[in-house]
């Protein structure tokens, strides 16, 4: 991140509350509706600007995409990245459902349209739960209409927990940002906790700010921040076909983000978003500790995530940091499949900043240290490539037979 | 495999017993040396060939490889492909131990070398077992002059069983393979269990034959065979720095494999593969399920290896698998983050031979018969990409507690 915190830094960040509606110019609401079975869950969330918001969104990967990114994309393509609302249900993905699907998305951007009095295509859409399930259209509409009728400033914290799925905690997070010519805020929302995967995942994310900024630099903006958060969590390697990151700026604040500001917006989503990644992965089906896995001295940094992302993603060193079993050996044969080139004679392997490996031998003297140290739940995996000067890290969990309880037994 | 078993087929194939030893002019021996700290438990093997064998091998990708490795392959270029034994411990990988664990390798192969009376570097070498330890060269080298004294046609089960890690039981195979030119046989063992994927993984695999072969033609025939078995499988998605599969042939048989015969030495050699490969899956760890995912209509082999490679190893899928959830959203879901190119609208799901998805929408009115299906042992899962006529499969296993019970207890 070094780029974008400059030495000669002009303006501050700090943690404010209020998430995604500590901006100005934002209101939220959330409502159970009847999506999910147990009464009184919320399962219905809208997130609606008081004027028009610059949008802008980045979407799955995966080439089975559910209806409501296919309907966000879309709408986002009409409204050339001017909109006023983004509506979302938990519980059921609205995924693989066909035709049906694909109105049933398009009917839940109609309806908020209906009661916020802009177009349909204004409107962004999302769903997580159960893929190949039918949306029980006649309780979301009335829920929307719940949900439209009363939305407000304090709601944030409402609207996180209606994301939810098979997370433990909501995620929510905000910042201000000051700077010379003004200050403006950051406030964001997200929900995982299975599907987590580089690329985005069964992941919502929800990022808002008063700050003005063009659909353009906005979603430039978003592309860059995302690429050391969102993009570089992992919980188990998967990549659903719902996930979606939106950003929507009110520009109620006044502050003109141009060139000279630009870092300033991209810091403060940064921080919200480094935040949420790290809930997201702490909140991982069956985690019971966050992994950063850090690549160093690699190549390229294309070359260090691809090194990072395989240790990260590996069973073996999973289950062993699970097991608080200092085993650098797993370490150093995930990084050999990786597929890329380096020397194994160059690389040196810290756990908890404890070295276990160098010269292409064991420092097994240091092993009981580093058990020592995989007994805490944030664990350090550092892996110098000695092959040149480029670093990137990954964030992911341990593999714990909670994990298979979860999704051995998710739908049946 | 339909390009090596044409329906004009002049040879037989029949499962005989005798695992390594059943083709002729093989010899073996176990015994425990003391590199596993159980007493009695077999932790060495040699095999040996009467007079002079052709010799092929192939080798993990994985950029650590291990120092028997790095011998063997040494070994290999030196002998021409003729050699005459090859000597295996289990209990410790040799691998991550420098200068000294490759002078341990070579010792293995000289200690062998002299008690046959051959030179070194006719001698190959593997290891098996945990990571960055040093061999105990005070128990093996006498357990090697034990283990060559006792050389014998019929100990290949008790080699079987020295090979063996955290393999829940021994894998050996031998067929008799009748041409109109003469009989000859193929013998193999093989050992898992953790770290099995594509492209070898902590895998150790010996198959002999009897059959008269030059050693470019072995090497071409192994290569083939390994494709579709050896390659073809995944416990984990991990490789390792260990995996090796090893040939010799004795020529003792007097049938000359020439190209006319070469196909009746390649189905020899796939039936005893296929048979340890999905030995090896079935004894994962914590495996409960033998999965086969069959990709068909890709638009080539190569697509259909990737999706169905995906499946196999999706968490998702595999934990699904092992909580009999048809929950064939998740197969959906992994084919499209295959990084490969194909209309999900044309894409069909059958689990046990049950359709589950087409045309964009589920079946899931077949849930239930399904459902019932993924409780048997063994569970096909076919996806159709409706792209073109290629096809593949890769056999794999579900996730299960054990899997993280035994790997995060491992070592500590």
């Amino acid at each position: 991140m070094a780029d974008v915190m400059p030495s000669t830094r002009r303006f501050a960040i700090t943690s404010i509350d209020g998430g995604i509606t500590a901006p100005t110019g934002f209101r939220s609401a959330a409502v159970h509706c009847g999506i999910k079975a147990r009464v009184g869950a919320l399962d219905l969330a809208v997130l609606a600007v008081d004027t028009f918001a610059s949008m802008a969104a980045l979407f799955t990967t995966n080439l089975a995409q559910a209806a409501p990114v296919l309907v966000s994309k879309r709408h986002l393509e009409v409204n050339g990245g001017m909109g006023c609302a983004i509506v979302v249900n938990s519980g059921c993905a609205n995924a693989c459902t066909g035709s049906d699907g694909l109105a049933h998305a398009a009917r839940m951007a109609e309806e908020t349209a209906l009661d916020l009095g802009c177009e349909p295509e204004q409107v962004l859409v999302a769903s997580t739960g159960v893929i190949g399930v039918a949306l029980k259209m006649d309780r979301l509409v009335p829920g929307i209409h719940e949900a439209c009728s009363s939305l407000a400033h304090g709601n944030a914290s409402e609207a996180a927990r209606a994301i939810m799925t098979t997370d433990p905690f909501p995620k929510e997070h905000a910042v201000r940002v000051t700077t010379p010519l003004g200050s403006f805020s950051v406030g964001g929302m997200a929900k995982g906790s299975g599907m987590i995967e580089p690329n985005m995942a069964t992941m919502l994310a929800f990022l808002t700010t008063d700050a003005q900024v063009t659909p353009v630099m906005l979603r430039r903006a978003l592309k860059e921040s995302a690429r050391d958060t969102f993009n570089a969590i992992t919980v188990d390697g998967e990549c659903s076909t719902n996930d979606s990151l939106f950003a929507m700026a009110s520009g109620t604040s006044g502050v003109v983000i141009d060139e000279e500001l630009y870092p300033a917006l991209l810091e403060g989503l940064l921080a919200v978003s480094r935040e949420l990644a790290l809930g997201i992965v702490r909140g991982g089906e069956g985690a019971t500790k966050l992994l950063a896995v850090t690549v160093c001295d690699a190549r390229t940094v294309d070359d260090a995530r691809q090194v990072a992302r395989t240790i990260a993603n590996s069973p073996l060193v999973k289950t062993a940091v699970h097991g608080a079993d200092p085993n650098w050996g797993r370490i150093v044969a995930a990084a050999g499949r990786a597929g890329v080139m380096f020397d194994i004679g160059r690389v040196t392997v810290h756990v908890g900043g404890v070295l276990l490996f160098e010269n292409g031998l064991p420092h097994d003297d240091a092993a009981p240290e580093a058990a020592e140290i995989l007994t805490r739940d944030t664990v350090d995996i550092e892996v110098s490539l000695g092959a040149g000067d480029a670093a990137a890290t990954i964030w992911g969990c341990d593999l714990s037979a909670e994990y298979v309880r979860i999704n051995g037994e998710y739908r049946t």
